[in-house]
């Protein structure tokens, strides 16, 4: 206790002498990063370690389950004008615009599903495979729980992100609010090739079919090659078991292909020679060209990117340093280079990436910038180690019809204009 | 909607054919993995597929920020005996034993505080730079959400992990109880370097002291090195911003180091030219040794391991395979190499490891194991690329005073008896 009253004495005697604290003044750092003073608050009265209240009273005890600060008020976007058509039936989306780095917390993992969260008992949920098989299997939770694990991280993103982007005029809502359906996490379980070999795909089979134990019974078709390469059965989302919204107590894992081909709430999978074309792939998740035709089965997530940080509907406070930041993704593999523009595509830099030597995962990306105060238009631009190039948003439409709405992977553009409100803009 | 029917009339009838299900079989995996099937449910009845009761109506809705499944109960270890001398005063450990993976869930990450989570205004709080510097500084919390950002991943350990394996008797509690005071996550900040070169260090400063905004002033003395390598100004945590019990609106980070040097609730850095021995490196957080004498400043958390699956209070189900699971991490850098003892250290064997290659982070190991039906003592060894070598139970002991509770990295030990019952036993 000496110590403390001590230290503090001294303090006080310092700034009694006139040591006055300065304002933080502007830096420059290996040239990169320049950030100026002027969001300081002013200068502190009388003795500015004297402490706030909150110094002087004991504080809150301990929780079991800990939930975030009251002055954060983050959580997912939905509910009008978002599509929710029936109560959990729609998404809701990942707030991108308020988080950082790479891993997406559970609370706020984006959801896409199609009657709502089941309330599923994990003593009576039972897993089944069967079909083109040579001995048809069924699976307890506990017993899936019992294989030997890995843990890998993987985005996930629905195959309908980013088709709020693709109204007529550009909507000015948040960031998460038009691009949030995509999501990162450590996922950890098992491949799901231990229960295929152990159940013996007989060699007619050449797809299967994933259901989910939701009462749409949502079901997607997969071909046997990705179910046999890297595909998970997910048990542990993050450190902790899967969340209900999740697909608790067990939900596929297709990493890198269209999110709603993850089935959640895992019920069962049948072998089969050929695809089911199940109502959930056709009536939905196909991609309309302009002659009429329409693409089926496009399953892989195109290279993408978006800037989080600063973002649609967010202001700039002043002119000098800001740092902008998103992430990146592509489902063909690692992110080989984001690039961003701060001109609307007219020069580009490249940005510095964290987390891009995992395939299949977000990767955060961080540039400097030194805003002079006048207009810019920030875009980013990804390119995955396959070479595939993020495209121009005209390019995306171009190759599209008017209605279709997955597989949005185009650039996104803000617009800063000079009183530094950051607008959605097409360009 | 056909076919939904469609499937499932196929598959009935599948079953009315005497196609019926059988349980799952015993299988082994590139000769690593043996599971057995006496896990499995007994055969179902009737028509397996009919469908639960969650499959026939409308799931629940979205919700902005969400929970886990109600039926698991996942929470962090606290109250009696842990010590909680008032409300947040002691430490609420991790749930290790629930979790898989590497990453710590937010809400149940470890705590250690001295009076409690004070409830911080951000709007009102500030980080002071003064001391031995040319320039004494302010920072308001926006001030530091300006900086360009740094995400990495490292664990924290409390200092005084495992203490509670120190007792005369081996303690029969989960190993989270006694083990869960290290937590993994994702930061997201950036260098205290930056801040430290724009106040502008005097030659003379060779440590500083960090206070944090709690009651207590909780406080310690970090060589200069340490700030100007790694330590970082940390304000997200696995995407989101900092929860209050970790510090919010912003803590220090100090990769790989004790703990509570990690400060939170940061309210200033004072440059100084030596350590200031404050009441929490004094009073605590000093290692006695047999000769009366103690060691002070053993900042760096050594190489340890513990098994998280099974461990003590867990029962196996049945003989057969079985995953033993842990983690493992090491203060000096990356984690080399997990050994493995099912014999209690007759015999060791190489785990496989998941997140090696990133330094002080956790890293996940795992090794197949077939169990027998007999006694079995469960241990793991870890070594790091420094060479360090995480020691027997004995060798910790002899080094140290018998009260001593800090620094705690010995070889965890958990005997398996015959009705598969996990103990906690010391070896």
């Amino acid at each position: 206790m000496l110590r403390a009253a001590g230290s503090r004495a001294i303090i006080v005697a310092g700034w009694a002498k006139g040591e006055a604290m300065k304002d933080r003044r502007s830096f420059l750092k290996r040239g990169a990063a320049l950030v100026s003073g002027a969001t300081l608050a002013s200068r502190a009265n009388a003795d500015p370690l004297a402490g706030e209240p909150w110094e002087r009273v004991y504080g809150a005890g301990f929780t079991k389950y800990g939930q975030p600060a009251r002055h954060e008020q983050i959580g997912r976007h939905f509910g009008q004008p978002y599509g929710e058509l029936a109560p959990g039936s729609g998404a809701a989306l990942s707030p991108i615009e308020m988080l950082d780095g790479i891993i997406t917390p559970n609370p706020v993992h984006f959801i896409r599903s199609h009657s709502g969260t089941p309330d599923i008992d994990p003593k009576a949920h039972r897993l089944y495979i069967h079909g083109l098989v040579d001995r048809p299997l069924r699976f307890s939770v506990d017993a899936l729980l019992r294989y030997p694990r890995i843990t890998r991280t993987y985005f996930l993103e629905c195959s309908g992100n980013s088709s709020r982007a693709l109204t007529p005029k550009p909507a000015q809502v948040p960031a998460g609010a038009m691009h949030g359906n995509i999501s990162c996490a450590e996922w950890t379980g098992f491949p799901l090739r231990a229960l295929l070999e152990e159940a013996g795909v007989r060699p007619q089979a050449k797809w299967l079919l994933a259901e989910g134990a939701d009462s749409a019974h949502m079901s997607r078709s997969v071909p046997l090659e990705k179910a046999l390469d890297d595909a998970m059965i997910a048990l542990y989302q993050n450190g902790e078991r899967l969340r209900p919204e999740q697909g608790y107590p067990v939900r596929l894992l297709l990493p890198g292909w269209e999110g709603n081909m993850s089935v959640k709430w895992l019920r069962r999978i049948k072998l089969t020679d050929g695809p089911t074309h199940t109502k959930d792939e056709t009536s939905k998740y196909t991609d309309a060209l302009p002659d009429g035709r329409a693409l089926q089965f496009t399953f892989e997530m195109g290279v993408k990117s978006v800037i989080t940080r600063p973002s649609s509907t967010m202001k700039l406070a002043e002119r000098g340093f800001h740092e902008i930041s998103g992430i990146a993704w592509s489902g063909a593999g690692r992110v080989r280079r984001v690039e961003v523009s701060t001109d609307g595509g007219q020069t580009w830099a490249e940005a510095a990436l964290t987390g891009a030597e995992r395939p299949r995962a977000l990767v955060r990306f961080r540039y400097p910038w030194e805003w002079s105060g006048g207009p810019a238009l920030l875009q980013s631009r990804a390119t995955d180690e396959n070479g595939n190039v993020q495209p121009p948003r005209r390019d995306w439409v171009a190759r599209y019809a008017p209605d279709t709405r997955f597989h949005n992977n185009s650039i996104v553009s803000w617009g800063v204009e000079s009183d530094g409100s950051v607008k959605h803009v097409y360009a």
